[in-house]
């Protein structure tokens, strides 16, 4: 999606170890007019997969996966980190590394929002290993629901997501998608 | 507004010591199209301030804030509870306690996306004692900047919160406002 390259372009920082800096518009501020831009341009590459609810991963994941949902006409489920005392004991939990935190993270689901029998379409901001979208898809797995399609605004293609998630075969697509990141030069794959 | 006290009516479960869960359409599971509707709604009633940032805190205050912003046509900046490696070293911090956590939390903002002269205008799920939004004016005053007016989706009369705000002399706006919660009984003020 050329509006959110062009951003990254301007405003996007190549921090070293493969982390790409975007707190300007998606992970601190957030640019709403853009993440509604790309939450149609989902919309419209999803839509006839006749997704039931969308999935993501708190904190990040919340902006464009609302904004998705809210053009599908879809509720959406945040995946939580820490499991609130609003949640009932028995939740649904896996655990998933991550890169830019250096550890691993929990991520937990209630029961209550993810059954079984949904269409599940995973919105996130990041695909770069892979490692929280599959978290997410072990999660629906053993809601019984199935992952019917994966999306993520920027897609690191150097650190191997899109092989790691391409078995489950369904579609996967990004609005972004960087081939190579060095010293100030970010390069996109198209 | 009618359409999110009604929800609460049909949906929201009064879990004693004063905590309303809502994690059908708030907390964990979100409802677009209501926060859609509930960002226009704030977005009517603050026109009129010229705002030129709306501020909120991770994680729930997200949904809210971004639809705001967007019928707004502002960028919104969310605090974090935890300092990313993205961010700078020098930080603005404050520390909140926080009821339903149990414990006091850090509410962090980085100084490139809140500095001096912006008239912030602070979006929440709720306000309870208001000591979340009050961290979040200590960000924005530190920072340089006014706030000129806060908003929550739900507030509960009975803790506090808009005395302990109402010194600031800022417009505060509720879109559904908790007077009572007893048993399974949720009382609105109007």
């Amino acid at each position: 999606m050329k509006e959110l390259q062009e951003r990254i372009l301007r405003e996007g920082k190549n921090l070293g170890n493969g982390i790409l800096k975007v707190d300007g518009f998606v992970n601190h501020q957030v640019d709403p007019m853009l993440m509604d831009a790309c939450g149609k341009e989902f919309a419209k590459r999803f839509a006839a997969l006749g997704a039931t609810k969308v999935l993501t991963a708190e904190i990040s994941g919340i902006a464009p996966a609302v904004s998705t949902a809210l053009h599908l006409g879809l509720p959406v489920v945040y995946a939580r980190k820490h499991k609130p005392i609003t949640m009932p004991d028995q939740v649904l939990l896996t655990l998933a590394p991550s890169h830019t935190k250096g550890r691993t993270v929990e991520l937990i689901v209630s029961p209550e929002f993810l059954g079984g029998g949904e269409k599940v379409l995973i919105i996130d901001d990041f695909l770069a290993s892979g490692q929280t979208i599959l978290g997410l898809v072990r999660l629906t797995e053993a809601a019984g629901s199935k992952v019917i399609g994966i999306g993520a605004l920027i897609e690191k293609t150097f650190e191997g997501g899109r092989e790691a998630l391409k078995p489950m075969g369904v579609p996967i697509e990004s609005l972004a998608r960087i081939c190579a990141m060095e010293d100030d030069k970010i390069t996109f794959c198209d």
